[in-house]
């Protein structure tokens, strides 16, 4: 039987969150590796199914989708996954909703600009990074990160209620990416400390296998770093 | 009877889309509007609706929610508009959000920061823009606008379909701030005029009304550029 076909790399945080939410909630479907930092997203025959040559993206039986937001809230409408994740009632959904396109230009722009300028580009190319560009990045990443604790997570223990939903996995994987880069979201953050806890708790074992890049990445940057200087 | 309430600027893209939209398809609402340029959004009231102090946010007898593109969502789900606005069909539905969050870190961030910097802190701080990047912006929000014209609307008279949906209204307010700072992006662009030519007659005479800021606000940045000259 063809199942649904997920190109994903473990590198790209919104990889993570397809492979996470698709393994939680056992959704059938082959994963197929494309090495970023080989470019291999460039290749012709991803061209010829996603001409934006961006991962992660899937083929549900040739449907093909991009975008990982747009893919979570298909999956959750097609393969009847639990109501939580994304539910039905109105106001919930339009809560899950904000959050999603909140963070586009707030947390995922910001962590995402903060470890492409301080780790990947350096390690790309072997030129040190632009640090006034780190700098104006990492505070603008820090105001979204105190905008979590204190506003999203103030006053509950998920993004958007009392029960986990695809935003907390959004987010979850975002803020794991700086990481990299040498910089942990979490520390001096409690009420983002206990939410991390919780969203690892329920998507064990998985998390920490997806997430094994991330700690070589930072090793390797680390080796890079102690290169240069 | 209470209405639903929308808070909003024309000066500000996502302000528009919410207008039009509810105007267009018949919303009863009762339109609030509050100077950014007099940063009214951040007055003690706004603040006690909506913490983030952004702008535009509606009131839904009771149930505040900001965040243009889920408030469309929102809208859609709620109010029993026409269908092709945005399809219960899982597949038709999948590619007008795929296109709603793409455009956030393309189309969005690009012409958003290139009309912040080029225009709007110069008109506010009486300070020149900083020409490194206003072209670096520029370039960013040209290569956006040519995936529009040869990738989106190659084939096909709406950005997701043979039909308009809710994410040809975002695109199309989007595409107009830049002309504020002098930028058309329009030009030489065959497909791109075809397209908003569509959008502005199904929205007439919202649309003109709507945008009559753009025009003035263009004007007044000219003068500022004479004034400096």
């Amino acid at each position: 039987m063809v199942k649904l076909k997920l190109y994903y790399d473990f590198l790209s945080q919104p990889s993570r969150t397809l492979y996470l939410f698709m393994k939680k909630t056992e959704i059938p479907f082959e994963p197929i590796k494309i090495n970023l930092r080989k470019s291999e997203h460039l290749n012709k025959e991803i061209e010829s199914l996603n001409i934006f040559k961006k991962v992660p993206f899937i083929d549900d039986k040739g449907f093909v989708i991009m975008e990982s937001v747009a893919i979570l809230r298909y999956l959750c409408r097609t393969y009847n996954v639990a109501d939580h994740w994304y539910p039905k009632d109105y106001q919930k959904q339009a809560r899950i909703d904000e959050y999603l396109e909140w963070q586009h230009n707030n947390t995922r722009a910001h962590c995402t600009e903060y470890f492409r300028n301080k780790a990947l580009q350096p390690l790309k190319t072997g030129q040190p990074a632009n640090e006034q560009r780190v700098e104006l990045l990492e505070n603008k990443m820090i105001e979204n990160l105190n905008l979590l604790e204190n506003i999203w997570l103030k006053d509950k223990p998920f993004l958007c209620g009392e029960e986990i939903s695809i935003s907390d996995l959004v987010g979850a994987c975002e803020l794991e990416q700086p990481k990299i880069a040498g910089f942990d979201p979490f520390v001096n953050r409690p009420n983002l400390i206990k939410w991390i806890a919780r969203v690892k708790t329920i998507f064990s074992p998985f998390y920490e296998e997806a997430h094994k890049v991330i700690e070589q990445t930072a090793e390797e940057y680390k080796q890079f770093i102690r290169k240069q200087n």
